[in-house]
């Protein structure tokens, strides 16, 4: 079955994009990567409105990326901070490779605004494909797709419609 | 410097977000790394619009991401295809982080719907973060961000505002 036979609506991609696939979203998890969770700080530090923010932390937390853990500090009313749960610490893998990228083709003459190393060494790190045996693709070239298991074939009726496969 | 405190206009991830936070632009570099070309085989297997198509595939192009390239079947007019460029190749690392990421938590209970391998060994292939010395970081623990030599200090003016950070 070649990819264009292949139903899209079970797309890995896109269904992570149907939780993270915002621009909005991505920056309040760059900042929880960076240790900000707190909803002042967050929107302060991106610039974002209160209302979008709230929104965009509400279906993170619904999607169980991000926890909200009550906090109060002295004389102010309890709040939540948002932490990440495992399932968003596992994107780490997905904004080091946005970031690489932006740092590549998109950062200053005088380089990035912000470095990722590795804590025991120092060496910055980078996002590489990798086979379960350890080998490094060096591009897409060595990579091979074949249909998975959850392969279904397109229904005729769904080819060329415009509508039944939004992401 | 805290990460708080620096500007976040000149951020990797928000400049690469500028030209692929969208969607309809993954789901495009998605068929794109599959081998769909064509826009006519893009929108029917996506399910999109010809204005919406037509609107990312320019910005993508004008990004230099993808390349149009002529072609012409016989009797038809020449239309273009869409290749990527070694700047969009270089995107291989985020997509298959966004699949694994997926794959794991969106996948239906009989598997994934496409399975990218090591063409070389047959194994599935994941995207992980490492650092210039080889060293595999199992989580986002393992890392320090530092600011880089891009990195300005927040203007006063800027804290707190709603505007003026768009990504």
């Amino acid at each position: 079955m070649h990819w264009l036979e292949i139903e899209t609506d079970n797309c890995s991609i896109q269904r992570a994009l149907s939780v993270i696939g915002e621009k909005w979203t991505i920056l309040i998890l760059r900042e929880a990567f960076n240790g900000v969770r707190r909803f002042d700080q967050i929107r302060g530090h991106i610039g974002m409105s209160d209302s979008l923010l709230a929104d965009r932390l509400r279906k993170l937390v619904a999607a169980g990326v991000l926890d909200a853990v009550p906090y109060q500090d002295p004389g102010r009313r309890r709040r939540n901070e948002y932490r990440l749960t495992e399932k968003g610490l596992d994107l780490y893998p997905v904004m080091i490779a946005l970031m690489r990228w932006g740092d590549r083709y998109y950062a200053d003459p005088e380089g990035p605004a912000l470095i990722v190393a590795h804590a025991g060494c120092d060496e910055p790190v980078e996002a590489v494909v990798e086979c379960e045996r350890g080998h490094r693709l060096a591009s897409a070239a060595e990579g091979r797709a074949d249909p998975g298991p959850g392969a279904r074939a397109r229904t005729p009726a769904g080819a060329g419609t415009a509508d039944g496969h939004s992401p």
